[in-house]
């Protein structure tokens, strides 16, 4: 979610090749250069190709002095940074187009980058499989990859972008409740990540786990909130 | 939904072929013999191939007098009634074999069958495509088909077998409210059918448009106390 004040950065950790077989990653990747930028790229899809996109962004971080290939710790803007990450993409679905063409599904991952870089305002891209990438608008302040219908009722109706990073990282971890009640394949802990706008550097970064006190207090109490909503409302 | 007091079905409107091409029909049908039976079947799918299915249980109807094919009317159980939807489905499968070669998602529908006929409870079956079925017991006593993620947060928090037939259908049409601000492909007037369990006739069945006041003030009263119930939960 972009905010008015800040953004805020939830993702789930599950990664699964099947019922009987499911581990913990993390799907959030931070890039932070003090006083100068804080990026965020979040992931969804098939690990070893987002974990090679990763990989493949940080080589080019490595080897960008001097060279042409744009970084994420070189652009000079969000929009060069996504445009980095759309190179990425695409770089990496060139190299696997032997293992597309058995399975489409293994080269497939979808990406939000967003963050602040200085010298402009914080952005927020949701970048697709193709690497071409769409920009978050006060009229459309947050984007989900992966399983995301689960979670979207609760955000279509609640987020605004003058909320505050601390009800944003609320109604996120509400959102992927929501999913984790109702889905095996999304699951804790849940990474959380609270930046303030030109501050260029990461506020807050925790990992919620399935029996972390403060999690439970909130999911617990939103389960009752929503029962009592419910009887609040007239019978048909 | 099967309650322990009765039956509740909801369904949507909606059938698009693509964005450009949305149209109303109905997809809750029911066949009644009054202080005999009550058989309600909701559709989901390719419009022509579960229109057909329709078709093909109303012929069988007709002309089941010393058939051996089962339909819906001379079905002595509701598990024999699933069988009848399961064999339609397979009938049409095989007869529309040349079409689905050329796109699976034409000859695909799946269905939720439920009701009671005199001599045993009320039942409920969710049939999928290949024409077999599952029926749902008191721990899960309702069935989705179609666009289901959406709808099915509110449903895994609130229902339980022991609502009233009032309450469920308020449930039922409130997780299609959340599902139609979500998602284009589900879209009002929802059809709305309450049995009563022991009844054999229909109790109430309805139709409630996007306009209706009904269901207007249910939805706007829902939203309010939505962002009341988040407003109750601590922040992070």
């Amino acid at each position: 979610m972009r905010l008015e004040s800040g953004m805020v950065f939830a993702s789930d950790t599950r990664t699964n090749a099947g019922m009987d077989n499911v581990a913990t990653f993390s799907k959030m990747h931070v890039w932070e250069r003090l006083d100068d930028r804080v990026i965020v790229l979040l992931t969804a899809g098939n690990l070893a190709f987002t974990q090679s996109i990763i990989s493949l962004l940080n080589e080019r971080i490595r080897t960008d002095r001097g060279s042409k290939t744009l970084s994420l710790m070189s652009a000079e803007t969000m929009f060069q940074a996504a445009l980095a990450v759309g190179d990425a993409i695409r770089s990496m679905r060139d190299n696997e187009k032997g293992v597309a063409k058995g399975n489409a599904g293994l080269v497939n991952g979808t990406f939000i980058l967003g963050g602040q870089i200085r010298g402009e305002s914080q952005r927020l891209f949701h970048i697709y499989r193709e690497g071409n990438f769409i920009e978050a608008t006060s009229d459309t302040p947050y984007f989900q990859i992966g399983e995301h219908k689960y979670g979207k009722p609760i955000l279509d109706r609640v987020a605004t972008i003058d909320m505050t990073p601390g009800a944003a990282a609320k109604l996120l971890l509400l959102s992927f409740d929501s999913t984790m009640r109702s889905n095996l394949s999304v699951g804790a802990p849940i990474d959380l990540l609270l930046y303030r706008k030109d501050s260029f550097s990461v506020e807050d970064r925790r990992r919620l786990h399935e029996n972390d006190p403060r999690y439970q207090s909130i999911a617990q109490s939103w389960s009752r909130a929503l029962k009592e909503a419910f009887c609040k409302v007239d019978d048909l």
